[in-house]
């Protein structure tokens, strides 16, 4: 749970890390931005902000937006509907993120890209800059994401 | 056809372009940016620029980089291994573009975007700026494109 203010706050983060990076939004989309605090509270240390572009039943584009030295948690995207689950890849466009994939370490500098298989575990994490990152992938199931921290509640949660 | 010359400053425009947009290349990028002038040697007024982050056999994402009203041909994507064809969401990222979806005119300002289905004849424009546009898809087989134009010869070409 994040209080209204902490919320807004990210969302706010989030726009001025986009203007940042040349990333134009419409209004629409500004009031899409998603605060994610995966339940656990704390969100300038676990968290997540996102932007959804576009998600078919084929593929899907998304905006992450991290506070500096933000974790999103390890994770992974199991078989779904007869796919083997969801494959992304991950485009650093500002700052710089460290990204665990099956406990090998990837750091991605702007311009830098790293895909990562379906339903194999990782974490990411912003550095000293925060980071904005660009998500390519198949189909995007959040729900049926599979978190190793059993507190996890991946449904956003505002007070 | 095009010249080595054409060639080249299309690849430092497009560098530009990028840099002007805030995207970051690395060097083996820069190196693989695309020219295509689909064979009808007048690139200013018939191509486009392409660079391809990502093609797996469930997406793909490209950058597009066109000149001043310069003109993409009227083409679809048609069906192909028991897929119904390409699925492509156009974002715009820089400049204008006005793209023509079965004989409807949609104008795309920075941030705004427009998903064409499959197997749908669509051309595309961009206005006097030139234009900075994100391609999100399903997978891309550019060498099963169906042209209007039966002069068009999709495979670039260099002299």
């Amino acid at each position: 749970m994040i209080t209204r203010e902490e919320h807004d706050q990210a969302v706010a983060y989030t726009a001025e890390q986009f203007a940042a990076t040349g990333i134009e939004l419409t209004d629409a989309e500004r009031a899409q931005i998603e605060v994610a605090d995966f339940g656990l509270g704390n969100l300038r240390e676990t968290g997540l902000m996102l932007l959804v572009y576009v998600n078919t039943d084929r593929y899907c584009a998304k905006e992450l937006v991290l506070y500096p030295k933000q974790t999103c948690p390890e994770h992974r995207h199991p078989p779904f509907e007869g796919t083997p689950g969801k494959e992304e890849t991950f485009r650093c466009r500002r700052g710089t993120v460290d990204l665990w994939v099956d406990g090998e370490l990837i750091t991605l500098q702007p311009g830098e890209q790293f895909t990562i298989p379906p339903d194999t575990l990782h974490w990411f994490q912003a550095g000293e800059e925060g980071a904005v990152v660009s998500e390519f992938s198949s189909t995007s199931r959040d729900d049926l994401d599979v978190f190793t921290d059993p507190r996890i509640v991946r449904r956003p949660a505002v007070d």
